[in-house]
């Protein structure tokens, strides 16, 4: 058997539990050795839970010792180019939930510490692990149905988040669509420019601060294809995840997952399941095979699937959304920087 | 059984004759009295195959028929207006095919005259009377879903129609997404603005003369529900006509049909029919469906379900859109006027 | 433009004046030179209705005329041998509904003078012509996914017909399977013998005259293939027509058609719409499709694609799950005759 | 946090070494002390994976550990009823793959030694818990479509299995046609009365040991409704599971799932995925989710959901179709035993 990878997960909320439950248990190629989190009794919990034997208060603990090589980072946004910079002087490799940071200054910051140790760096764009989507892309790369024209991503969550997330989250464009816009890059290439349309038609209490429920936002690419993503923050009906990528000589896109494949007949017509809730459903495998992959990384001393960049390109596209919103009209991406 | 409407058919074209056949063949509440064609060859090769007595060339020979109560306009589009203002002039009831005209100035000289003369008018925009969409909008319309929020329709041709009708058809907003425009304005209501992308990634002929053949249009609708249109010319795989009206509760969408319901499964997977291949077959019955609600308009002194100012409105958005295009900004409708 | 056949309708009831109709406006092959039913008025109606010219109570009329080359029997099912033998005798092309007859003897009687006439024959099995079913045939009988294995035919009515043609009809195996029996001849053979199981599950009243409302029956083919039929007098939820026909090397299937492609999404999950309520929906395009190539064949004088012995052998399965059901035992089809 | 059941596990073979993963990885509610293979290095190289600390050779051994609750037995099949006696015996809980033997004898000896005992018994029927399914079953048994009139299970296996197994399995239909029989009785209910035919049109080596690959099965049910299940040993599309509960007031059925959900659109139309390739991918979650509830009902002492009698009856079934199959003739399942 292959060397198993080292590795520390700072940050055991939410989705830093779902990493280390996932390491634990569905990752042979790693060998989780603490976790760490600054509420130091959630780390415990779940160290307890899963048989973890170290658990620390302050990530600085996990830096001096030399047989960790890696380092998932789950802490809350605001931390995370911090915890980055020094993850890197310490010259262990880094896997960062998305988005690196809110602001384009710290992102820089962080990601020329990387540069300068020379660490990996992987971040955490999980879609991009979903297997339906990779085989659209799989199928669009190959060339077989020509080049690019449009692309259509439909995103939307099943309901919208607490509200206490949502005035700290950089709204709709940096929380949610960020996600859209590392797809549409993953899927079709580099942006140059977007038109942002949207409104509060669903949660009122939105517009205290600012923010929106539902957009479209129009992609321009380098290669010269068009997008549009459309999001709401409440579909009733569950998390709708779904993409074409129209070519040149053929389509292909990626339908929604059912959560079961029932389906009653009756006077009314036919009837079949809800699409699953949310992402913890919808994306349950990708969040497993995006930590396997970057420990394959480090492992085998590969370059990651998603770098420092593309943690990067869709914080600015955020922004770009966000001012072309603000001042309605298309925005270059090199506007932002 | 019900009085039949006496109408008379004036262009016998590829349109035309599709309205006579169905006409004769499938709409027993109107009696072909006439068809016309300025290429009389045309008109009569036309009525001799089904059995129809009055064949003319110049439409005014039908204008001074006191018996006949309807025209149904389907020659070229630069005929459209002055051919309405004649027949309204005349007292008789007008169905006209989409576009009403290329320039607002004629079409409201022509509504004006239909306004004057008090007869009826009913614009040729067929997609409205699909069971599909019909349905679609029924879901929304009763607000068991909700307001609506986001509209996406896709719709695509089958393949890049012949140059020399390309160079006259005011270009890809103004014969191709005018009939998105309508079916936008059908399901969700006014718009108020709209932002138009696009490129030539297919045919590189068209950009001879400054036309697309691939284009995405966002839309603003005065409910403040937002909306997306995506057009290719070329679609290999059938004409692909799909719409989708994402509401606060809920969501409405029309699938495509499909040519056959087979499925054939071997080792590379389940293969299924096309989708038909283009708007003949598509929409064959709604080309019978709206001519036969024309009529009954007719017999029962009805408004028409499709009004001049809808037809014109359609217009006036592929115009929005050009401009759009070419100033890359969004231009509200009221600008064009 | 070639020759038009000329055919003559002999009854006008439900089935007959479907076909008269159809004839009339959409097979351009025919020349309909009359229609004849003993209830004359009923021929009267449809002949007004379509401006048919010729009409007459009793069908020997039509024998003597010797511009009519081909008659079209809908009649009540008792009458269809006697007047074949008639037509026959006359030298005139037969396009018969099913069944031929309910009793072999005079089925055999029909078409000995069939054949000693030279005539042609063509049996109403209507299902052959749609495109779907057609569409899995290519499939199979292409060679492409191996040799036939399992048939599988879901065939399900939507209501219970009215009881007094219930009384008459031949029973559940032999108006209704009939259909199926045929269809699984057409898919993948000559069938050996049948087992046949069902009850009164929906109806009661069946009881009283030995019927069935639900039913499954086994086939052994010839070349070594298995099947089952299931049928079910109501299916509430529409018109329910699937096959499959499952192969060595890959399946072919023919799932059902919608009676639009719209999909309603809400908190309880996805709804569609019911299949097309019944036969004349359903199939509507066979309908016109089998007689045109009947005409075809008349015309170019060739083998019709249902002939005779097509027609006969559904009875004989129908016979044959009558006897497997009373008797509880797999019956060979020989046994029958 | 609730009790964990302390269970061992005996037989660490294919189906074995699922299970304990299972255990240690997903099921909280398990304490998995001991695994068990009279290959002793088998059971190690399990152990040694997933940190087990006991392995042994002898199942006898685990017997005399009054702290083991609970056996899972996973062994061959020709092992099952003296290990269930043995452990009834030493009064542990019983959790036995299917089938419980091949032989009535044995099985009556196992079931009788079990009831002596008290002891719980589970038989491992999977796909009982797999989630459409029991979503079918949940519409069926509401009541709300109706009572049950016709059921049908297509279950095809994606290859022909190894020869070595085939020729002690027990042929066609206790080796595979078994899981379908228990299927039919968790959805409609008692069965009375199967005819079975089929061939081999595959693999001509089974002729050798007169097996099959291809068969058919008809049942009447206790409740008067009728069913056919329809098996193959190479469906090459991948693993093909569906069925459908056909009812007075509607129809209720489970498709198959997919590999992905990706559609390519091209000139010869649409091509989707296969369908998951076996059983180990297709039932994955049900293999965790019957151990899971069969700990729950030994930790909160209450019956399990299929137990001995279930399994007894699918053998019963199993052989039932043998003599059907054999002398051509429905047989009742009392004639059986």
């Amino acid at each position: 058997m292959t060397r198993r990878v080292k590795i520390a997960v700072v940050g055991t909320g939410r989705m830093g539990s779902v990493h280390v439950r996932n390491i634990v248990k569905q990752i042979p190629e790693a060998d989780l050795v603490a976790v760490c989190d600054i509420r130091l009794e959630v780390a415990q919990a779940v160290a307890d839970e899963l048989g973890i034997q170290r658990v620390v208060k302050d990530y600085h603990e996990l830096l001096a010792n030399p047989e960790i090589e890696a380092i998932l980072i789950a802490s809350s946004t605001d931390t995370h180019a911090f915890i980055m910079k020094d993850v890197a002087a310490a010259g262990k490799h880094i896997f960062c939930e998305k988005p690196l940071a809110l602001e384009l200054d710290k992102i820089d910051e962080a990601l020329e510490a990387v540069d300068t140790a020379g660490v990996k760096l992987q971040v955490g764009f999980n879609r991009r692990f979903d297997k339906s989507f990779q085989k659209v892309r799989e199928i669009v790369s190959s060339g077989e149905i020509g080049r690019p024209c449009i692309l259509h991503i439909t995103s939307r969550d099943p309901e919208v988040p607490p509200m206490e997330f949502m005035r700290v989250s950089g709204g709709m464009f940096l929380d949610m669509t960020i996600h859209d816009f590392d797809m549409a890059r993953f899927q079709v290439g580099e942006i140059e420019e977007v038109y942002a349309i949207g409104g509060v038609l669903i949660e009122p209490e939105l517009n205290e601060f600012g923010d929106l429920d539902t957009n479209i936002v129009t992609l321009k690419f380098a290669n010269g294809a068009v997008g549009a993503i459309d999001n709401s923050r409440k579909a009733v009906y569950g998390y709708d995840q779904r993409l074409e990528v129209f070519c040149a000589n053929g389509t292909a896109l990626a339908e929604n997952e059912t959560e079961n494949t029932t389906v009653k007949g009756n006077p009314d017509g036919f009837h079949s399941s809800r699409v699953p809730h949310f992402f913890m459903n919808r994306y349950a495998p990708c969040y497993v095979e995006e930590v396997r992959q970057f420990l394959e990384c480090v492992r085998d001393d590969k370059p990651t699937p998603i770098n420092g960049q593309d943690g990067r390109a869709a914080v600015v596209l955020g922004y770009a959304a966000w001012k072309s919103f603000h001042e309605n009209r298309p925005v270059k991406v090199s506007e932002i920087g």
